[in-house]
């Protein structure tokens, strides 16, 4: 029979189907390759083809915007929203708008076209981090900002535009609804029971073992009980903390490695699939120190979502957590 | 420059962006063709290959579950939720859960293979809502279901599985997140305002006539002024009404007839594109009737959302829904 399950931070309720199980074998998705291109902007010796840099990694002398560099950050060439103007908060009758005031960058996580987060190494992985708190800390100064979403699309079914590794951070002026959902609910929860819903879920998780996927001394790789995709899988930092941009610096290093594992597993247990990751964070400037839990996000796109999915927020997934967690867990590595 | 607007209703900001704007030839997607095929169980004389019909129109005399029909509702042959059991809520640890108890039916809308809401005639389509209606009211007497979804899926890129063209309707034990928003803001207006906002919506639209698209006595449909998706149009009855259920005839009608110019509208001006139709209607059970208000909700499959777009429910549109308007109106019928 199937489930309903609810995600108890935001209290979505999904269908866990068993009637349409689906195993990593039944989905039929694009696997990524990396086919190589000489007009590729993002690659070492293409400077000149981007926006100039705002911050680059691994320069030890070489001028900016030139070759020599480990990780580049640009702004986006084609931003979805500007720095530069006002807000002009206005009302329409009914209606609200505002300017598209914000920031659109992208951080170029390598100078070699073919690596992916799965093939670089650690050090590599850990400075595309160093590189998003770095951009957060600069771009939380300007006090029009109210959220910073880092996400990375990896594959063109997973919407990338160009195939060369890349993150991208958007700062919005407003909190997006899904973040102010997952905000509201950690505070609910926290208001209830005085302790932080995502240290519950750990907890909890650690002691059941059966959604758990892999765990390193700072963090913990598990598919959430509510997932709304298969093969979704959250990483969480074992240490509470609010703020991704305030972690200490062996947290990033324990993030890079099981990151790294866990892309490893997923392109062996699903063939090389396209996915999204997101960088779960606190809003700026709301006291979320107690409540928040910030955690990395990874969702394998091998499935067509139907509009009535986004129109309803109601998801039906064929692969239960605990058979993801089990196949990805028994991966040889 | 690009704008942040606010739907009225949800509180939910998109950003319609005119660095990435689109217009109707720059989408590339799969126009919708029907192939035909031999084994298609929704068509006339392959009534064996589904399972028993839960309702038909137009037989005049001829046998249940053999040829003879303009219409035909039946169970999913793969259902998401089933009828038979008991709901057996249960508590695990933090998390809740429960069986996936619900109802899960096709409405084959005719017994044509090659037809489509744009090509059926006024009745045709009118008799699509009344066995909607019939279904609804049948399924509401079952105490354990909380919403009905009414969806359809045009094409194989919008979800459809089959070609041959058929709505769907999944009775729900919970009523699902983003109807849960919806209706939480339409009741938050009312308390602020003892206005229905989708009244007051239409007020607006009407008198400012930028976004509406086509209208008669009884349905107008608009594109929202924060659409999520480029040509999202909305049908709204002018008639304040929170259930769709409980609509008078002539509006179903009068709704068959403004769809059907719509959707020829759509295939005239986006090359018969996929398509998501959604009926949004009040939860069974609560007394909506002073603030919400039923409606029709059509998105075009035109664009990929990437994961980040589901995850954080920030939506960028190249396609301002003025200009969407605009394109639709002027189409010549």
């Amino acid at each position: 029979m199937s489930e309903l399950r609810k995600d108890p931070v935001t209290g979505r309720w999904v269908i866990i189907s068993t009637e349409r199980r689906k195993r990593p074998t039944d989905f039929h998705f694009e696997s990524v390759q990396t086919t190589g291109e000489d007009s590729c902007p993002f690659c070492e010796g293409h400077e000149g083809m981007t926006p100039r840099e705002l911050l680059a990694f691994g320069r030890n002398g070489s001028a900016p915007n030139g070759p020599g560099w480990s990780l580049r950050v640009i702004p986006n060439q084609f931003p979805v929203l500007r720095v530069e103007g006002t807000l002009e908060r206005q009302g329409e009758g009914l209606f609200d708008k505002m300017n598209g005031i914000g920031a659109h960058e992208v951080i170029i996580e390598t100078p070699r076209h073919a690596d992916t987060l799965a093939t670089l190494d650690e050090d590599a992985v850990e400075q595309v981090f160093w590189a998003c708190r770095e951009r957060v800390l600069d771009l939380k100064r300007d006090r029009r900002f109210r959220y910073m979403i880092i996400f990375k699309n990896h594959g063109a079914a997973a919407g990338a535009s160009l195939e060369h590794s890349h993150t991208q951070l958007i700062a919005l002026p407003i909190v997006p609804r899904e973040v102010r959902d997952e905000v509201d609910g950690a505070r609910a929860h926290y208001e209830a029971k005085e302790r932080c819903v995502f240290c519950d879920i750990l907890r909890q998780e650690s002691a059941d073992g059966r959604r758990l996927i892999v765990e390193n001394a700072d963090m913990t790789a598990i598919a959430p009980y509510a997932p709304r995709f298969p093969f979704e899988t959250w990483i969480l930092p074992r240490r509470h903390q609010a703020l991704f941009e305030e972690a200490p610096r062996h947290e990033y290093r324990a993030l890079a490695r099981l990151l790294g594992d866990l892309l490893r597993r997923m392109n062996q247990a699903l063939k090389m699939p396209p996915y999204n990751l997101l960088i779960h964070n606190a809003p700026v400037a709301e006291p979320a120190g107690e409540y928040y839990h910030w955690h990395v996000e990874i969702i394998p796109k091998l499935t067509k979502v139907a509009g009535f999915e986004w129109a309803t927020g109601f998801y039906v997934n064929p692969t239960a957590p605990e058979e993801a967690a089990q196949v990805l867990r028994e991966v040889r590595t």
